[in-house]
């Protein structure tokens, strides 16, 4: 077993990029991993973020750490392919578990900060390796270093096999995302826009509860284009027995299924109705007159 | 065997979800998948159904229910996840086939009218289970609920084992698409707007013959937006020989793939020609002054 | 061994379509394989080919052929299904390899071109045949004919055993991308516009060079809409120390993953920024005052 890192034993390979779907990139990771591997279980997480977007694909990453089995994690969103960025292998021992670590325990992707959000899910990068460049084509890794070696890495070979040792602290690191609290205010960044346009914010319900927030019905959200009365929900649904004034859907804050809180609109999209986007700080405060055990809108909506 | 649904047997899990690939949700239902059930195959049927339309799911559903093996069958489109609306398994017998019932047999997602038209194509519900619902996130039931109910019917728990009862006469249904008829005329709802722009009605060639249309070798469309002759043609490209006046392109009515009438247009969308969309009713009549065993066109266009 | 085309053996089944991925038609193709070959490992190569678009879905597979392990690769973009046009399989040997032929040695789609760039990689053509057409349903071959088909070829069935043979020479072809060259000039169709923009060309760095053009440092791109510097670069991320007059884009030249020439933006769209698009023709030709030896930007980015 080489260093701390646990050995990845059966598990698969899971693809996260920057690729979308409508060339064959996707297609030539797969085709490329199943030459080494052809019996490796390929999962595909996400090819849809957005080109170029380092933040988004590691918040991705992070999102997704928890709830995979053992393998093999790749990321790959890579403005810098071709240059002096490394191409890194990292050993992780995965995440703590009542029947011991699980999860991912290699992680393969560029160093520009795309993976060690994720790692830090998983235990932490205990062991890394600088991954040899190719030679004759220089802007797609991802087919050419990082497909084989997450082949070879689940195939069972070691880390150490891939490339030379560096040193887990010269790897690139992103900022993190922005969270600021006080007494009755606390302001976050927007994480993350799903598909369905709720809002994920780099705020959890300690973190409304340390503001003194925790037991608000209601809260006020300040955002860029004015303010906005926010409903604590447990599901979308809930929304629709309140109606903002001028038939406006009336907006939510719930705790989301990654345990973050997300402003949401029920069959609807809060990103939208609001002009948010990821990236965007948010502030979340109290709601005068709006005491913690009553709602706003509910008799008239009822 | 619990019940008189038959058993899974060796087979699939077939995924269709209004979840788009965006963001990395499929990727979680494949992982939670693969905790439980390593060496299921899975199949994509889609998840480009759109956000929340439970009737657009339902009735891709229906379609693909019959070319599908052996298998458990999961569909998640759930604008009420987390509310009172009940996570549930159903079984059914297979549908009918030369060699005994075939296709999937068990049946997984939210009780809200999704599965009960592919159940119908499978044979009917005979056993329903309700799922239990999870006790931290509630936002999630794919990953948390029915993709790990999923993988343990596909490994041969019994229905039984995960919920207790539930009357089948119980489960929500949705109404049924819009079909009516006279001497001469049919109308029917779009059922579906598929990617090239073609116009699936829910009328079958027969619902025409029953209207008196069944040998016109042209038929008026009547829409929102007008009139339009249809020309009866077996395929896309026998369009080609067509021309419409001023340049139009000229619409074909054709039997499609699932049996059903389709408006056409040969290498074009009919959709976007018609500014049609699903859900909305068009009514089909005789074209007078074009008797069946004559082609309006086809005489300025050879 | 049917003719002198090698057995696929162990393998996958690619697939590439233009059926997109909002519908269910992909997850009927993977149906319909897995009833026939339950265990074949199945590589969506993409299905994100424009609709109708059969040229672009040809270079696609081109692209795609050299970097395929063995097994059967499945084409389906189709305007003209159901009508004459053949449903087809065609034998190849495979592409020369150190340890032997090797790629795929099936090919399964419709008559209409999109195949043979892929078989002339894979060593051409040397067994075909006509699959026979479906009597019930004749819009979705894909479903009804090619699937199937390619999960008895991939199973290990012979060519010879789905249909007649036809002669190889009777296929249907397409015409070869634009190139031409003289003296300090060379023109190219545009072969691609992916994900990120890059507008691949039909010229190689080799027609560069023929054009008396291989050592330039920057050359003129001649397009509709003007002229353009194009800075020759490795890397993408190496246009960043070039800064183009009023804060534009600086645009490179470079040898992209396929070997093909690609007009390229660091971090953004080059075909945005021209406003071009896939079938296009550009002139490439040696920049007036620009010696090859000096960059023309880079003095007052640094």
């Amino acid at each position: 077993m080489p260093g701390r890192a646990a050995s990845p034993g059966p598990g698969a390979i899971f693809l996260l990029t920057d690729y979308g779907l409508q060339d064959e990139f996707v297609g030539m990771l797969h085709a490329a991993i199943r030459r080494l591997a052809p019996l490796a279980p390929v999962v595909d997480l996400t090819h849809g973020i957005p080109p170029f977007d380092v933040v988004a694909g590691s918040r991705a990453l992070v999102r997704c750490a928890p709830h995979l089995g053992p393998g093999v994690l790749v990321g790959v969103v890579d403005p810098g392919v071709g240059t002096a960025r490394r191409p890194v292998a990292l050993g992780c021992p995965g995440r703590p578990g009542p029947g011991g670590p699980t999860g991912p325990t290699r992680l393969v992707g560029p160093d520009n900060g795309l993976l060690l959000g994720a790692a830090e899910v998983l235990g932490g990068v205990v062991e890394a390796v600088e991954l040899p460049r190719p030679t004759r084509s220089v802007t797609f890794d991802g087919r050419d270093v990082f497909a084989p070696a997450a082949a070879r890495l689940w195939a069972g070979e070691p880390l150490g096999a891939l490339g030379p040792p560096l040193d887990p602290v010269s790897l690139v690191d992103l900022p993190s995302p922005w969270l600021a609290s006080g007494e009755g205010w606390l302001e976050a960044e927007v994480l993350w826009v799903d598909r369905f346009g709720n809002l994920q914010l780099a705020a959890r319900p300690e973190d409304l509860a340390d503001a003194g927030l925790g037991s608000a019905g209601v809260v006020l959200l300040e955002h860029p284009g004015g303010q906005q009365p926010l409903v604590r929900v447990g599901a979308f649904e809930e929304l629709r027995q309140y109606r903002a004034p001028h038939g406006a859907p009336a907006l939510g804050l719930l705790v989301d299924a990654n345990g973050q809180l997300a402003v949401v609109e029920d069959r609807g999209s809060a990103a939208s109705t609001l002009g948010l986007a990821a990236g965007q700080r948010l502030r979340l405060r109290g709601a005068p007159g709006a005491p913690p055990e009553r709602d706003p809108w509910a008799q008239e909506a009822r």
